[in-house]
């Protein structure tokens, strides 16, 4: 493979800690890429010569997105259920089952071709990483057939067969069937395990038997917490040192500082608050409290479809009062860290190729702008995916 | 100039008062463009046959968007002024005055390129109608070169020299001149005048002034008002008789029963609730009333640099409690009535040929995948302005 150097980069975002400030911001900049890594960053005035070059023009360059939730694997269309939500008509439709029965009753190919589709959208929105949680299929063939789906595109794959219990079996049968044959089928295809603990789905002695067994089957734990209600879920987290809990909109002070001492990153999906019209969770309390904070989108058909991560960005620096540098911090290098990733998320030498360039001056015009779609070119691996 | 019909819309919106419910919905259509019209709609298998025949594959199309309030004419960049807002940090800078001197220093082509760029932009996003206002050049020479600039892009331009007092003059004096010589300087350029009608900016007498002396020059009024506080503005524009007044953010109850009787439209735009973390203003009392809402970008440097009107109708539907169906009209048809234009809006036969494809199988998705770039295609005037 051949070498790029990209100049006249007016801001460049690179994430790195050996530089000054949150997001060690380079002016004026270049960065030279290697393959599919990154081998050169610094002064536009110093950069080596490469290949071939290309000119940024003045604009800014930020590292790829790192989408650390998502649940991509599914068919099948909800925007009726979510109209009625929004105008508070009744809707008869079987929420989270609806999903789940097209999901199983679709195709291979049309799965694939489903999950294909929202993925190229996000690398068009600037989303280079990102993590797949099954969790439509709630049978053995069907989760493990989600995550092979999931697997495509990804390595960052998460078993969530514990996403809600199937009709037409007990909580408890169900665990039962989570804990064995249905993780024996997943765990060949994850990375992750995952639990969506909460009044209603899953209980904490739930949660805790679940990541366990996955534990031994070599996935690493990971949990939807406090999205609806307060609860143990985020100290359940805290306790196993989880690498991250997701949702965290109900906590109570023990819960920021259970979060605070385990190092456990908050996982924030602003995107769900904005399409229930539910509360926002509190990022400044968990930055203030020296919580590590990331943003995902949580893209899934039900409680929140989007896949964008600049609306998420907005909708933090809006609703959650963080700065935009915390909130670009936290949908790249934090969202890596939400992976135990270190390849990705930081524009410096020896890591992976991932690059966004804006249009756009600044990586403030991401909350400045909100809505307007300044990606004008994405490197995914070296490779120009969306051409610049 | 050759014929085009486009089959296998899974759904249309057509906003046609001929058809049934508020948006005149379609399924399975065809639109049959000529030239620059919309000649046929109806069922895909009636369609008449056409020079060239493009597939929608089961997706939706809309009315282009028709924003009708923008200020685009400016250049200089605000983004540290948002930042420091949205984190309550001090900043010193000029807010509009910073805008009104990058815009008067700025060359001729330096202005309408940074305006052709922003219109491309929304026509990206599926705006194919705005209106452009004056307003950052406060001085004859400057408002005249202003709406030079805009009138490249739309008729529907606005003089908005009583946009705010500039520094070495009085209230005044200025309004005397914005009467006076700046009035017969824009007037040649503009098709509205538009005054902003607040504490601290042209008060009701000031704006009556304003506007009558705009109606001598054949210029037709609107008004921004009640967007910071309750005031007269609302009634002023109703008494009035004007087509449009816009924010209606505070308003009281007879603010909106003026409205009502007056048929005068209130023009919603809660991008800047949005980025200035203001509350949002009440649609859902305003369409109870009976008063007709429209929804626009007000895509400025200051208050609210959107320009897509997508994320205004998710708004729309999240914050002011519009349904998807409100929301996508109040941002098609009501938005042309808001300019008065009935050549727009709308997918009939007679009508301009402005249509959107959306990747998508409905116009709920606009509200239910809120950020996500939707549009995979764009007829302006008949001609595929973003190629399906
Ligand atoms: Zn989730
Ligand atoms: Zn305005």
């Amino acid at each position: 493979m051949s070498s790029v150097v990209i100049t006249g980069i007016g801001e460049l975002t690179t994430n790195d800690p050996a530089r000054e400030g949150l997001l060690g911001l380079v002016e004026d900049a270049a960065v030279v890429l290697d393959g599919d890594t990154v081998v050169w960053v610094g002064p536009a005035s110093e950069a080596p010569a490469a290949d071939t070059a290309y000119d940024a023009g003045g604009r800014a360059v930020i590292p790829g997105y790192v989408d650390s939730h998502s649940h991509l694997v599914f068919t099948g269309d909800r925007s009726r259920e979510f109209a009625a939500r929004m105008t508070g008509e009744p809707y008869s439709a079987g929420g989270i089952r609806t999903t789940v029965a097209a999901t199983r009753a679709a195709g291979d190919e049309q799965l694939v071709s489903h999950v294909a589709r929202l993925v190229a959208e996000m690398r068009a929105q600037g989303t280079t990483s990102l993590e797949i949680k099954s969790g439509y299929g709630l049978s053995v063939h069907d989760e493990a057939r989600s995550l092979a789906v999931a697997r495509h595109f990804t390595e960052d794959t998460t078993f969530l067969g514990a996403h809600v219990v199937p009709s037409g079996t007990t909580p408890e049968d169900y665990v039962d069937l989570v804990t064995g044959p249905m993780l024996t089928a997943a765990a060949p295809h994850a990375r992750w395990i995952d639990v969506f603990c909460e009044d209603g789905a899953f209980d904490v002695d739930q949660a805790r038997a679940i990541l366990t067994a996955g534990s031994d089957h070599g996935l690493r734990g990971r949990l939807h917490a406090n999205q609806l209600t307060y609860g143990a879920g985020v100290k359940l987290a805290a306790e196993l040192g989880l690498v991250a809990v997701d949702h965290c909109t109900y906590l109570a002070d023990d819960d920021v500082s259970a979060l605070a001492d385990s190092g456990t990153i908050a996982t924030l999906l602003p995107g769900v608050e904005f399409s229930t019209r539910h509360p926002y969770p509190d990022a400044r309390a968990l930055l203030d409290a020296g919580v590590r904070v990331a943003i995902a989108s949580d893209c899934n058909p039900g409680s929140c479809f989007t896949s964008s991560m600049a609306l998420c960005i907005a909708l933090a620096v809006r609703e959650m009062r963080m700065s935009p540098a915390e909130a670009l911090h936290a949908a790249t290098a934090t969202g890596a860290a939400a992976l135990d990733r270190d390849d990705v998320g930081v524009i410096a030498p020896g890591k992976r190729a991932d690059l966004v360039l804006l249009d756009a001056p600044s990586y403030l015009h991401l909350a400045y702008r909100p809505g307007v779609p300044l990606v004008a070119g994405v490197w995914q691996g070296g490779r120009p995916v969306v051409p610049a």
